[in-house]
């Protein structure tokens, strides 16, 4: 096997054979001898049929362009794994298979595709799903930038009715609830970009959420109407987009939101808002205000949700849907950022 | 809105939003007002609860990079759907719904991507599909080029067992059928690539096969054992893989397969190989003796399937996988390609 992808491991013909059989296959099947973890993918057929599949399917896509490949706390293959588990968590799903599409660089060492396949196959241990299928393209030195992933993922609906923006429609005094502190992907990425080195012991928050979130559904149920995790948009634009789905405002206590001191540091040296910065491992969880307090406790027992608190309630609509309310009691509007603060975060 | 992608539109805030509210899902939607046809995309939820969904779930992923965009016969948008649709197919499944992960290069004329958009949304209307969930990311000018697409396909197995190649396993005297003309969609790309222009009236035969194949599958169920679109690589790497994977050999009758003039006349002026030439509307079908012919009669009465024919037999191995058979009756052996005729072909 050569040292680096080539145009030719992108046709139908046996290097592309070879480079998904002795590489890609091999690193995401590491350890599964007998094909039980992935019984899909050792067919190598057009479509995977998933025979012990049940209930509701909960489907999801997300694209991974970020760059560098590698930073503080995780990599392209962390994330991709991540970002589209979380998404179905979010969706109220019990995340169950991905597909992985690759899109490489003629020129991409192939020690460090390898890399990434082994991160893909240690977060889909994480998070308790396989890789059902995959495809792999090769686009000329120059067309892309080393690697692109777009996955998709396949979950089963977990709860009923689904939690969604639409439960919360008229809907005042619902807690809302943060599993973390804010901004340390978004930190982290920016303190490795070329031209912006500087010293941050912030890595990543980069983590699949099933093992935090799925609990905090079967234990409360259709108590819990919302969630949604803030990544690109950071928290502005999560809450913003929960608040006009749902027609209603929302009023955040900025004291209650957890962020790092290192974070916060990096963010006042920059000038950088902390509500639109990216994160990969934190979820936003509107719940019904009887349960709010038992949820923050549950959340607190797991290693990812130490830092869970009630940030603030749904409100009747009054000016500008979300709104921060300071320690001096001053409540200004949190905006939806315009566009990019960080381009290609994740 | 601006007349070319920008980064901004990458981000999480409201330019993203614009862009998706806007174009994406307006042009996906169109005529949709009721939104009957996409009630998940509606939602704008980070996944879709496809609540309708019964039956085994089959899974599909397939990324497109395809230059030029714009081909005879189809665009990215066309081959994306086509893609994923016939992939679900040979799986033995009936497609349902699709995840759209689009990569867009800063600087790529919004209307280019409004018609990509109508073009997906005019295959998924042939497939009988809907695109029930997405995910747009932009990139820098200059770190991929224009746009890619990656799919993934959601179906349910409509036959049971499900054709693949491990039901020939030690099946001798299984009729191999090719749907239609091969070599089209190659020699379309190759055609119109920047430093080849020549003339052809080969247009790309991109189109999804739901229609011709699904009867096919309702009629004769059990009987179809295999199925494979021979899409990179062609129909010899395709053939050559099915033989290595379920350890028979094939020998295809070379006169039976059908090529189109023009294609072959291409072929025999620039020395292709027609069967390493990529086909996107094709079906290669292994199925029981018994009904071979009628399933070619069934598959003619349909237009994507009029050129319909019985290519081969699978037979024991002797020597290589698969061998053809010509018309002075020499048996020669149809090698896997080893690279890539044509990058950038899918």
């Amino acid at each position: 096997m050569s040292e680096t992808i080539s145009l030719a491991h992108g046709g139908g013909g046996r290097l592309a054979r070879r480079l998904i059989e002795d590489v890609i296959l091999k690193e995401l099947r590491a350890g599964d001898s007998d094909g039980a973890a992935s019984p899909e993918l050792i067919l190598l057929s057009d479509g995977a049929v998933l025979q012990s599949f049940t209930g509701i399917p909960v489907m999801t896509t997300d694209g991974f362009v970020v760059t560098p490949q590698v930073f503080p706390g995780g990599d392209i293959g962390t994330l991709c794994v991540t970002g589209t588990v979380n998404d179905l968590v979010a969706s109220g799903a019990r995340p169950r298979v991905l597909s992985v599409g690759l899109i490489l660089e003629d020129g991409l060492p192939i020690d460090d595709l390898r890399r990434f396949l082994k991160s893909i196959r240690a977060t889909c241990e994480k998070a308790h799903v396989r890789v059902a299928c995959g495809d792999t393209k090769v686009v000329e030195h120059g067309a892309a930038d080393k690697i692109f992933i777009t996955t998709a993922g396949l979950g089963e609906l977990a709860v009923e009715p689904a939690p969604g923006p639409w439960r919360l429609e008229g809907r005042t005094g619902v807690a809302v609830i943060l599993s973390g502190t804010i901004g340390d992907h978004g930190v982290a990425l920016l303190g490795c970009r070329e031209g912006l080195h500087f010293e941050t012991a912030v890595e990543s928050d980069c983590a699949p959420l099933a093992d935090l979130i799925l609990p905090v559904l079967e234990k409360f149920g259709s108590a819990v109407l919302c969630m949604r995790d803030p990544t690109r948009g950071g928290l502005s634009a999560v809450l913003g987009e929960i608040a006009e789905q749902a027609g209603i405002g929302i009023d955040i206590v900025q004291a209650n939101v957890p962020v790092k001191p290192a974070v916060r540091g990096v963010c006042d040296l920059l000038g950088l808002d902390v509500f639109a910065l990216a994160n990969e491992g934190k979820m936003v969880l509107f719940v019904e205000e009887s349960v709010a307090s038992a949820v923050v406790s549950l959340l607190q027992k797991h290693p990812l949700g130490r830092d869970a608190a009630i940030i603030g309630r749904t409100v009747e609509r009054s000016g500008r849907p979300v709104h921060l309310v300071t320690s001096l009691g001053v409540r200004r509007p949190l905006e939806v950022p315009l566009g990019e603060t960080l381009p290609r975060i994740c």
